[in-house]
C-alpha cells in the first residue's frame, strides 16, 4: 500500500486509514500500556500526556510524516518538535515502534534510569536520533518549529527550481497547554502568523489539564479566536483519543493549507482509561501497580505482562523503514538530477547540506579599519556586513534596532512572505536573509534555535539587540548552548557607557551570567581589530554560540590590538618586564586601561602592564603556561580589573578591580562614567591607592578588593 | 466646575469636556512643543511618541484620572503606568502641568542633561514623585499595570464595607505596539483577561510605526480581535490626536466597565505636525533646530521662543492641585468613619497602609523542626504555610506548580473572580491571596512587581517556581531589585539533586546572575532551621526581593545549623582551631561539606572546619572582621567550596571548588550526584589531593582551582 502523505485531500473518506483501522483499536491500547508500564517501572515520570495523545502520534508517524527511521538525518526529512517535552516517552515509543534503530526495547526502559548511556532522558534531547531539538523548557519547542519552518522557506526559495524541490519539508509540532500561555510560545505564533507559514502546523493536545488542576483555573480565552486573530488556520478534532482519522485529515489540510500556518485544536484525555483520567494526578506520577494492572484487564490484556508488543502492532509499523529509505533515494536522485542541471547552484546546495562556508570566508573581513574613534557596534557592521552580503548560511535579523545595530547590508532582502504588503518600503521574500524579528527578543533566540537546528551549520542565524535584553532572551540563548547550536548574538549598548537610557538598559550583572553558562562565548571587543578577532572567533565555534557584545559610543583604535589575541581569550597588550603591577582592560574600557597605564607611569613612577581580557570562556580553554605568563600573577604581581559590571567572577584573574555592585544611572555616557569613577584621573589614583594599601595590610592580598 | 470623573456616562456628549474644549487646540501645540524644545535641547530622546500622545495625556490628567499632584502618595489615588516608558517626557510634562511640586520647568529641562539629582532620567523611575513603577524594558509596564490592578481587588474585597470603599482606584496603562509583541506583554493581557479586572485600562498608542518601521513589517495580527479572544473589552477611538472628548468618553467606558479590563485602540500620529511626522524617525531622535523652529511657526508660536508654556495653558490645569486635596480630604474622613464603625478592620487597614506585618509574625514559626530528612521545598511550606495563613499581607502564587512548591495552606482561597466556574473545584474570590498565574513565569514575577509596588510593603508577593525558570522571569526579578520592592521567589528544584529532568532544569550557572545582581538576596538553605532562617532574612528586606532556593530531594536535618546564621550570609558550622583547612557548604550539598570534614579526619588525619554559606550578599554586607574570622583564610588556611553550580564568583571566598562547568544530566538524583563527583568518598578524595598538590606547586595558592 502507498500511503498518500503529501498533497490535499477533498474527499471525506481516506482510504489508506481505513484500511488499516482495524487494527488502531488495538495499536492504541499497545501503546498506552507500554507508557503506563515504562512509568510504572520507574514510579515516576509523565504518563498521562503521552497516552492521550496516542492517536495523534499513530497519525503523524504512520499516516502523515514524512521521515526515514534508518536514515534520521535524511535532509528532506518532515521535522517533527515536541514542545510538551515533559511528554517525551510518547515521542520515544513511537521511536521505537517505527523502527529507529538505537531506540530498542531495552533503551525505552531506560527511562528514568540510572543508566548514564540512556537515550530516553527525561526530555528530549538533540544529541539523540529522531529528535530534532532539546526540549522540556515549555514555550521553547514552538519557537523552534517556527524556526525549522522558516529554514525550510528560506532554503526553498534560494534553491529549488521548478520540478527540482530540492527542500519541502514540513513541520510538526504537539504543544501542551503551557505553550499557548508562555509568552515566547506566543511571541512565536505571532511571528509564524506573520510570515504565512503555511509548511508549519501545530496540534494542541487540548487535555485542559495542568500541573494545578483545569486550565479554565488561569487561562479561560477563547484559544482558537486568538490563533485566527494572529493569523492561523484553524481545525478542530473532537474526538482526538481515537479518531484517527479526524486526525489525519486536519493534518493533511495542515501541509496544504495555502497561506497560512495551521492550528489543529484536539481534544483529548490526560491519563485516558485509567484510574487517574481527566485528571492533575495523571500529569506527573506513575499511576500505580493496581491501576496499571487495572487497565491491562479493561483493555483485555495480562495483566501480568509488561511492555507487551504484539505481532499485528510490529507488523503494523515495520513498512515504515523500507518507505523512509525510499523516500531518501529519491531525493538523493533528485538532487543529483539537479546538481547535474545547476551545477552552481547544486555545489553550493550541497556545500550547505554539509554545513560548511565557502573557504574565503575570511577574506571578506578588513584586514584594516578607519583610525578614527569607532562605535564596536559599528565596527562589528564593517567586520560582518561584507560576509553577510556575499553568504547564504547567515540569516541575520534584530529585535526592532536596525538603526541601532549595523547588522544591515547595502541591498539585503527581508524574510518575508512575498505577497506582504506594508506601510513603508519593503523589499521582502523567503529567499530573504534579515529578519525583522519585532520588539520580541526571547522569540528572536528561541526561533533562531530552530533555524539553526534545522541541520548543523547548513544556517547560522545572527540575532541582534541591545545587550540588556538579552535577559529577556536568555532562557533561548540557554538552550542554543545546551544544543551546541552555532548562533551569533550581537548586542550593542553593553557598558554604562551607553548612558542616559538608565538603568533598565545598563547591564550590571548581565555578564556573569554569561561568563558562568556552559558553551557560549561572551566576548567583549575593546575596538575594530578586537571585533574583527570576535566575530573570526563566533563563526569558528561550530558548536557553540557566542555572543558580540559591543558599544554604543565611539572608542578609541588602539594600535596594539590583535584579532588572533581574541581567540586565546586574554593577549598581552603592553608588555614591560619590570612591571609591578597588571591592568585587565575588557572591551568598551580597554583604553582606559592603556591611558591609566601610561599615567601611573608618568605621575607615580608605577610600571603597569596591560592585558586586554575579551573573553574568560577562550582564556579558561588555554594551556596553563600561557595563562600564567599572561597574568603573571605568580611572579607575585597583582592584577587589577577595570570593568563597569558587578564583579562576579573576575576574582579568578585579578585581585581588585574597579567594578559596579549598584544598578546604573540614567546620564549621559560621559558623564554615567564619571558619577561611576570611570575617569582616568580617577581611576589612576584608586589603583595607586590601592597598590599602597596592600603594603600596609598583607590580608589583603588574599582578598579581592573593590577599589 | 465640577468634573465629573467616576461612574456610568452613557449621553453621547461630555458637556464638562465641552466646555474647556476652546482651550485644548492650544493646550495640544503648547504641550507638543514643550516636548520638541525638550529633545532639541538634548539633541536626542524620543520625541514622538510623547507629541502623538498629547490628546490622550489631557484627557486622562485633566479629565479622567483621580490622583493629588501635592498629595503624591495618596492612597487610593488612581494608578498610572506608562509602559512604552521610552516616552517619559509624556509623563514629566504632564506631571509638571499637572502641579507636581518636584517636577518644576527647570527640572523638566533636566532630560537627559548630565544632572545627578535629576527626577527625568531616560525612563521613568520610581523613586520620583508621581511614578508608579520604573518602566522601560517593553512588556514589563502592561505587567506591573495588572499586578496594581490586582493589588486594588485583593484590598477592597478585604477592606472595603458597605458605603465604605475605602479602596476603590482605577489603573491606567499606556502602552505602545512593543507591549502587544513582547511575551511578559501577551502572558499578562491573557492574565487580566482570565481575572476579569474591570478596573484596568489599556490604552494603546496605535501609532503603528516601530524602530525598523512600520509595525506591519513584523505584526500583521487583528490586534482587536486577539485581545477580545482574551477577555477584553476593545474601544477604537479613530482620531486619537485631537479628539480629546472622544477618548474621554473611551477612558470613562473603562472605568465603568462592568467584568473586563478595556483595551481602548487609540489611532495616532507618532511626531504629528513635524516633518518626520508618522515615520520612523520620529522615534528616537530629536527633530533638528530648523524642524522644531517650522513647527512653532506653523502652530503660530516664536520660532525663538523656548519652553513656553502661556497663562491660559497654565490656567487650564491650575485646578488639579486643589481638587486632588478634595479627594484626599474625603478619603482620609472616609477612613476615618470606617475605623470608628469597624475599629479592628480599619487597625489593620490602616497598618497595611503603612506597610507594616504584625509585630508577632515571627512567631508563626516553628522553633523546631522535623528530625527525619526533609527536603528545603517542605520545610519553606512548614516556616512559611503558618505565615501565609494568618497574616493579609501576603499574595502568594504559582506558575502552576502547586505540587511542588509546598506553598498551599490550609484553607487558602484562590485570588479569582468570584464568577469564575472550572472543571475542577476551586473555592475562590478576589480576597484570596492564593495565585494560579499558569505558565507564565514571566509575568507571574513583573504583575508580583506590581502588586508590590501598589503601596511599599503593603501587599508582600511571594512567588513560586522551578529555580531554573526563575530565567524565564528575571527581567522582572530585576525590575523588582532595581525598583527595591519587596517580593519574595521561592525556587524548587535548586540542584542537580533534582535529577531525571535533565539539563533543561538544572540550574548550573543561574545562581551566578542572582549572586551578581544588586540588590537580591540569593539564598540556598541547607535544612529546614536554615529555611527558617532564609525566610526571615527575606522577611526582613523590606527593600529589596528575595530567592529563596531550595531542594527537591530531602536534605538531612544538621544539629549545627542556625536560623540567625543565616542572617549574616555565612558562619561557622564546625569549628576546629587546629584546621588545615576549611569546606564551605552550601545549600542541598551542605551536609556534604561536613561529612567530607569528618571522613578526612578519620581516613586522612586532616582538620577541616566548615562554614555554612547560604547568601554571599548578606555575608557582604557584614563587618570585615567577621568575614575573615568566619574564613580564616588569611591564617593561611585554604578553603574550598562544594557546590554543584558553576564556580564564578566562588573565587572570591575559596581558593578551589568541586564546582560544575557543563550542563547537567539527565540522571535521578543520586545517580546525577554520582555522575558529577558529588560522593563523599569522591569529595574526599579530590580535597585530600589538592592539598597534596598544593604543597608541591605553589603557585597553586594563588588560583582557584577546580576539583
Amino acid at each position: 500500500m502507498t500511503v498518500q502523505s503529501n498533497g490535499v485531500h477533498k474527499s471525506s473518506a481516506l482510504p489508506w486509514v481505513q484500511k488499516l483501522s482495524k487494527d488502531h483499536d488495538l495499536v492504541l491500547k499497545t501503546f498506552r500500556l507500554l507508557i503506563a508500564d515504562l512509568c510504572q517501572q520507574f514510579n515516576g515520570g509523565h504518563p498521562g500526556g503521552a497516552i492521550g495523545m496516542a492517536a495523534i502520534g499513530v497519525s503523524l508517524w504512520k499516516y502523515v510524516m514524512r521521515y526515514a527511521p534508518h536514515t534520521p538525518d535524511f535532509f528532506n526529512r518532515d521535522r517533527f518538535v515536541l514542545s510538551n517535552g515533559h511528554t517525551c516517552l510518547f515521542q520515544y515509543s513511537f521511536l521505537h515502534l517505527t523502527g529507529y534503530k538505537a531506540m530498542t526495547l531495552d533503551q525505552l526502559k531506560s527511562y528514568h534510569s540510572d543508566r548514564v548511556d540512556a537515550l530516553c532522558p527525561g526530555h528530549p534531547e538533540i544529541e539523540h536520533e529522531g529528535i530534532e531539538v532539546t526540549t522540556g523548557p515549555l514555550g521553547q519547542g514552538i519557537a523552534n518549529a517556527v524556526g525549522l519552518a522558516m529554514a525550510t522557506k528560506n532554503l526553498a526559495a534560494t534553491y529549488n527550481r521548478p520540478g527540482y524541490d530540492v527542500v519541502n519539508n514540513h513541520t510538526w509540532c504537539v504543544i501542551g497547554d503551557a505553550c499557548l500561555q508562555e509568552g515566547v510560545g506566543l511571541e512565536a505564533i505571532s511571528l509564524a502568523g506573520h510570515f504565512r507559514l503555511n509548511n508549519l502546523t501545530v496540534i494542541y493536545d487540548n487535555n485542559q489539564i495542568t500541573c494545578d488542576g483545569s486550565v479554565d483555573l488561569t487561562n479561560t480565552e477563547d484559544v482558537n479566536a486568538k490563533m485566527r486573530a494572529c493569523g492561523w488556520e484553524v481545525i478542530d478534532v473532537e474526538d482526538g483519543c481515537f479518531d484517527i482519522e479526524g486526525i489525519v485529515r486536519a493534518l493533511e489540510q495542515g501541509r496544504s493549507s495555502r497561506e497560512k500556518p495551521t492550528f489543529i485544536n484536539v481534544r483529548t484525555v490526560i491519563g485516558l482509561d485509567s484510574s487517574v483520567a481527566g485528571t492533575a494526578v495523571a500529569h506527573g506520577a506513575a499511576f500505580g501497580i493496581k491501576s496499571v494492572a487495572d487497565l491491562k484487564a479493561l483493555y483485555g490484556f495480562n495483566p501480568d505482562g509488561h511492555f507487551v508488543i504484539g505481532e499485528t502492532v510490529r507488523q503494523f509499523f515495520e513498512e515504515l523503514p523500507t518507505r523512509g529509505e525510499q523516500w531518501v533515494q529519491e531525493w538523493n536522485q533528485l538532487v543529483g538530477d539537479y546538481t547535474a542541471k545547476y551545477p552552481e547552484l547544486g555545489a553550493e546546495f550541497q556545500a550547505r547540506v554539509r554545513g560548511e562556508l565557502p573557504a574565503n570566508w575570511q577574506s571578506y573581513i578588513p584586514t584594516n579599519f578607519p583610525e578614527k574613534a569607532t562605535a564596536s557596534r559599528a565596527s562589528s557592521g564593517l567586520v560582518f556586513n561584507p560576509i553577510a552580503n556575499n553568504i547564504n548560511n547567515f540569516m541575520v535579523g534584530t529585535a526592532d534596532l536596525s538603526p541601532s545595530v549595523n547588522m544591515i547590508w547595502l541591498g539585503k532582502v527581508d524574510f518575508q512572505h512575498p505577497n506582504l504588503r506594508t506601510n513603508c518600503n519593503i523589499n521582502g521574500n523567503y529567499s530573504g536573509r534579515y529578519i525583522h524579528w519585532g520588539v520580541r527578543e526571547h522569540a528572536m533566540a528561541a526561533v533562531s534555535n530552530g533555524l539553526a537546528a534545522y541541520a548543523p551549520n547548513t544556517i547560522i542565524p545572527v540575532t541582534s539587540s541591545f545587550f540588556m535584553f538579552y535577559l529577556y532572551a536568555a532562557p533561548a540563548v540557554r538552550m542554543g548552548a545546551l544544543q551546541h547550536l552555532q548562533i551569533i548574538h550581537v548586542a550593542t549598548h553593553d557598558s554604562i557607557g551607553m548612558g542616559e537610557d538608565g538603568p533598565t538598559h545598563q547591564p550590571i550583572e548581565l555578564a556573569a551570567l554569561y561568563r558562568a553558562m556552559p558553551n557560549i562565548l561572551y566576548i567583549r571587543p575593546g575596538d575594530s581589530e578586537e571585533t574583527a578577532g570576535a566575530w573570526i572567533a563566533a563563526i569558528n565555534a561550530k558548536k557553540t554560540p557566542s555572543i558580540i557584545s559591543t558599544s554604543r559610543h565611539a572608542l578609541p583604535q588602539l594600535t596594539q590590538s590583535r584579532r588572533d589575541g581574541v581567540a586565546r581569550g586574554a593577549y598581552v597588550l603592553s608588555e614591560d618586564e619590570s612591571a609591578t603591577l597588571t591592568i585587565l582592560g575588557v572591551g568598551a574600557e580597554l583604553s582606559f586601561a592603556l591611558e591609566v597605564a601610561a599615567k601611573l607611569k608618568a605621575e607615580k613612577g608605577i610600571v603597569a602592564r596591560v592585558v586586554s581580557f575579551p573573553c574568560q570562556r577562550l582564556f579558561e580553554q588555554q594551556k596553563l603556561d600561557y595563562k600564567r605568563d599572561t597574568l603573571r600573577r605568580h611572579r607575585g604581581i597583582p592584577a587589577i580589573v577595570i570593568e563597569p559590571y558587578a564583579p562576579n567572577g573576575w576574582e579568578r584573574y585579578a585581585d581588585a578591580g574597579v567594578c559596579i555592585r549598584r544598578f546604573g544611572y540614567s546620564l549621559p555616557g560621559k558623564a554615567a562614567y564619571k558619577f561611576f569613577g570611570y575617569e582616568i584621573d580617577v581611576l589612576t589614583s584608586k589603583i595607586a591607592g590601592y597598590l599602597d594599601q596592600v603594603r600596609s595590610d598583607e590580608y589583603l592580598r588574599g582578598e579581592f578588593v573593590e577599589l
